[in-house]
């Protein structure tokens, strides 16, 4: 086999996890009622919308990361990164936390559309090119299997709300 | 960039990703009290044992996807797999699940290192050959990758015992 065609193809593996992962919280958001998302996952913890929230921003990130550009969104950073879950906090709606949501993959899979396997194996950007040269793992693409991963990790607890 | 240094550099990052997620595995159960793995992850949902024994099974199917050889604890699967929790289920101690673990994380990991990247990009046993020939993805490293999310969405649920 040659190496072009499986190299593409591990990108495409790699791409659709991520995609896969979007869609499982696009479904979870279409089955719950809006009332489920403001309770706690378990007694004590994070809620839905957090969670919803949180994954918002993880994605938003990850367009600074891979070079594309500024967070659309950087007011959820404080919210829903840098802080816990409180009821005290102000926050977007989850219809807003939905829009934004979805304008943020739009924007990440119209880029990712363009960018050739060469692209992928660069260095992200909060990797020096010294460290990059010693660790060639970090690279976008790790940062997409990575972030994939945490996606499904929270995807794990919304379920619960079910 | 050269394409068989970045195959083999992707496969890696794959392998990577599924490790961590074992060892973060490994860290819960050094972490927390045996006592802590017999309550549910929420009311009325799974408990941590099951979960634990769930996870341990699905590393143990791996063998069989991958052409590896047969399934370590095939008496698993009625326990973890088939059947939903239940207190009336006798099932092996959690010491018992953790040696199980590690016997099949070995064995998996002993053989993972024999692997070439053609092995990784060959189809998985559970697709036939027309089918794999229309879809490529079907391959062995795309079990592991699938296998991997798997395994955060409920290390996330098992983070709700902390």
């Amino acid at each position: 086999m040659e190496s072009a065609i499986t190299q593409d193809l591990l990108i495409n593996m790699v791409l659709a996890e991520w995609k896969k992962q979007n869609a499982n919280l696009d479904k979870l958001l279409d089955t719950l009622s809006p009332e489920k998302w403001l309770q706690a996952i378990a007694p004590g913890k994070n809620r839905g919308i957090y969670l919803v929230g949180h994954l918002v921003a993880v994605n938003d990130g990850i367009a600074k990361f891979l070079g594309i550009g500024e967070k659309l969104y950087p007011q959820l950073e404080g919210i829903f990164l840098t802080n816990p879950d409180s009821t005290k906090t102000e926050m977007p709606s989850l219809s807003e936390l939905r829009q934004y949501w979805t304008n943020i993959n739009t924007r990440l899979e119209k880029y990712f559309s363009t960018m050739s396997a060469a692209d992928w194996f660069s260095r992200h950007t909060a990797v020096s090119e010294e460290a990059f040269a010693k660790e060639p793992n970090r690279n976008k693409l790790n940062i997409l299997i990575n972030r994939t991963n945490h996606q499904s990790y929270h995807l794990g607890q919304l379920a619960l709300l079910k």
